[in-house]
């Protein structure tokens, strides 16, 4: 499965960009010819060419007029990536700021900019063929489908999750899935199910902003956990807090966590499962981003491995296909009465015609060709951002490397006000996540002052050139006033 | 609006029933012929026809050859109704029995004689139009649909609810509404916002089990009021409880309760409104039912009214147009920052397209229309159950006569016991909602352990015929074994 995910130009660009990576040609070094490479590594010359193009795009390689190409002088990876934030080994009740809000009213105003909401560009989603399924079902069985479904969600579309699994070896049964509105609506049910009002749940650090949110409203505390924008969860750090016994629950990202876009090895996972079994602490897992993997594999969910009975997976199909239809679902065996419950008394059951349609395209194979074509997108974005940023932003800028999805999590120098940043960006009609929304009482420690997480979830355009050069300028300004 | 919702010849049988029931017609007696009531009520001889003809239907009239109309004799309304059952002013934790999710198991299956789920059968939604809706919106606007809505809901929607108000005189904002999935994540929502776990909630006694069932699942409390089938909620009652302190929040239904079928008249809910003030205690109102009224006007909500600042108001369509779209709302302007925690909290925001579409059906005349056609059948099928019940069912069995809806609330002698009914009963391929589920702790005091709640949601028919006899049959021989 995996080796099919990439083509055939893609595996080439790779194999090119390691040896770059690995200093095999030095900046400014010509690199073998298209007639050269195509005999070394029997390809047709239109698909050497095609590796060429984008490693061109992506400004790795430059073509010189009758010469040939050559290693560009591209600044990319040129900064470093953010540090990991030490964290003060306390649970907190999530007190966030004002500017949450603010930022929800306009991450979602097409007037601005589009650097603040985690919601890719409609136009990258999959809402036609979608939207043919659902007015197709509407037409053919509209009234047949206006009805509750069974409590757990259409059961051809607990088939098709469960077929999902596959990519990553399991083997899920539609019984062991529940349907819910939107993976908010997953967490909601999962945390409710596992934890009662003040205690305590460890979570990442930098902590996506709609967690704490859902903390918040459910009364829960927070304790952060040091997260590495490399090798994920400190897992000594986890460890403490445990043996602490103040711990209810884990509440941690599967893979390309939100703001980080880090995903940690599987050793690390079995490393984290083990200690929860030592300590008897459920882990609720956020897979929303899993699918949207840059590299050759479909990372592991925690669910995956042995010995996950106590793991309430949660996903969404928000981020690949269609936040509109707000589809997400659970998968447990363990607790599934307890989840049952919540979920009927949470919203009964969710739409019946948007969950037909989603099963309808599942059944295809949309679904596949859809990642595979915004997986290339997202790459592609991120990487067109990160050179922007290396172009536009100040010295001392450090930014994230992420290992899929489409978000970008910069830390600034620190005399640059995150908060001060984000009002200006408003007045200039320019959007983005600033870091004092990543922690749980940010009046007390905030830690990602000048912090900033930017959304490459929408194809590059002019506009969004003109925003990171803007939003560069302020933050060299505020750096030097 | 209130006379515009009855035809010329429903206003004509309504005015020949009263005689009736006032004795001025006796049974047997010759009612004045067609051409002599056309003269009467200046009125058209094809209005009198269908007026005569509604009444000969409904059993209240008997046509006999060449001699003319005659007052049958019928057994309707020689049942009692139900009595009021008093409660011991102690608050429970919710404590359901296994029958609950046996009923709801069964209640969703097609092969069963549909007695026991309050869902109106999908013939007689309004899904035709609404799915046409759904199907053009996916067509023409899908991709542009594709994204969250305002956390709040759809504009257009929330405009269009906020146009239903003006049938019972009032002028609602859409900035106080918040579009949720269907009225379980209204109440949901509601109840979070203004309590917290292990508080007490005063509710109808006997109480709908999908309210237990979330009470249950946030872990509060439970006071029953006892609450009568004419008169509703004993203020006494109340106010005792409410003396108490123990109280946080009502949880009441605006209109025709279910299961009672009861409507309140507006000097009671004034009257609960200024206890209520008078001690502090917040409302959350259920008028899910509320558009299903069989007099000439809608019942008013409790916002309607002054001083119902502390009211939150909870509804949906699921029983009027579209269960599958699961689509409700909440109105409050008091509570709204917090509302809109939890909802952002609960499932960040409700599907784009379903929320379009019916913006788009409700912008229509179709929804008058549909509310029309759908009381009239409901108002018809349980006048049919009625007289089913009164044919089949043992003497001294009591049934409800309700203001609205399609439910009916059967009270069986004393001797009858509910549960083992509705084991038999499954056993037959029937299934009803058994007394015992709206009890919130049926093992300490199931007082309602011999009664029953039959759903008249369906068109009438000999399936349906069948199961009533079935289930009268069942109960004679419980009653004399």
């Amino acid at each position: 499965m995996s080796e099919t995910t990439l083509y055939n130009y893609e595996k080439l660009a790779n194999f090119i960009t390691n040896l770059i990576d690995d200093g095999v040609y030095v900046k400014g070094a010509r690199i073998p010819s298209l007639r050269q490479i195509c005999k070394q590594h029997k390809l047709s010359l239109s698909t050497a060419m095609q590796a060429y193009h984008l490693l061109e795009d992506k400004g790795i390689l430059e073509s010189r007029v009758k010469s040939g190409f050559y290693v560009a002088n591209r600044p990319s990876n040129t900064l470093a990536t953010p540090t990991t934030k030490s964290t003060n080994n306390q649970a907190t009740l999530v007190n966030n700021s004002d500017i949450f809000l603010e930022m929800l009213e306009h991450s979602s105003n097409l007037d601005f900019a589009p650097l603040g909401c985690a919601i890719p560009s409609a136009d990258i989603m999959a809402a036609g063929k979608l939207n043919k399924a659902i007015a197709r079902a509407a037409r053919v069985n509209g009234a047949q489908h206006n009805i509750y479904t069974v409590p757990k969600g259409d059961l051809g579309l607990r088939k098709q999750i469960a077929r999902q699994s596959l990519k990553w070896g399991q083997n899920i049964s539609p019984e062991d899935i529940v349907i819910t509105c939107g993976c908010t609506e997953a967490l909601s049910v999962a945390l409710k199910t596992i934890t009662k009002i003040g205690d305590t749940i460890a979570v990442e650090c930098p902590t996506y902003f709609g967690q704490l949110q859902l903390l918040k409203a459910l009364g829960l505390k927070v304790l952060e956990i040091p997260t590495d924008a490399h090798n994920g969860i400190d897992t000594a750090a986890l460890e403490t807090a445990l043996n602490s016994k103040k711990i209810s629950a884990c509440l941690f990202s599967s893979s390309i966590n939100n703001p980080l876009g880090m995903t940690m090895s599987d050793a690390k996972k079995l490393q984290i499962l083990a200690l929860l079994n030592q300590y008897d602490v459920p882990l609720i897992e956020d897979d929303i981003m899993g699918d949207l993997y840059f590299g050759e594999t479909r990372p592991k969910p925690f669910i995956a491995f042995e010995n996950s009975d106590n793991v309430i997976y949660c996903s969404s199909f928000s981020k690949t296909i269609a936040p509109g239809y707000r589809i997400g679902w659970i998968v447990t065996k363990q607790h599934m009465p307890q989840i049952m419950d919540n979920k009927l008394a949470t919203s009964l059951s969710s739409p019946t015609l948007t969950q037909v349609a989603m099963a309808d395209y599942l059944s295809s194979s949309g679904y596949e060709n859809q990642l595979r074509r915004i997986r290339r997108i997202f790459a592609n974005n991120v990487d067109r951002m990160t050179r922007a940023i290396e172009q536009y932003f100040p010295a001392g800028t450090r930014v994230s490397r992420p290992s899929g999805g489409f978000l970008l999590w910069l830390e600034l120098p620190y005399q640059i006000d995150g908060k001060a940043l984000f009002k200006q960006a408003l007045d200039k009609g320019i959007c983005f996540a600033p870091g004092t929304v990543f922690s749980p009482n940010p009046e007390v420690d905030n830690r990602f002052a000048n912090c900033m997480r930017l959304s490459c979830g929408h194809e590059w355009n002019e506009q969004i050139d003109k925003a990171i050069q803007t939003l560069g300028k302020m933050a060299a300004d505020a750096k030097n006033p």
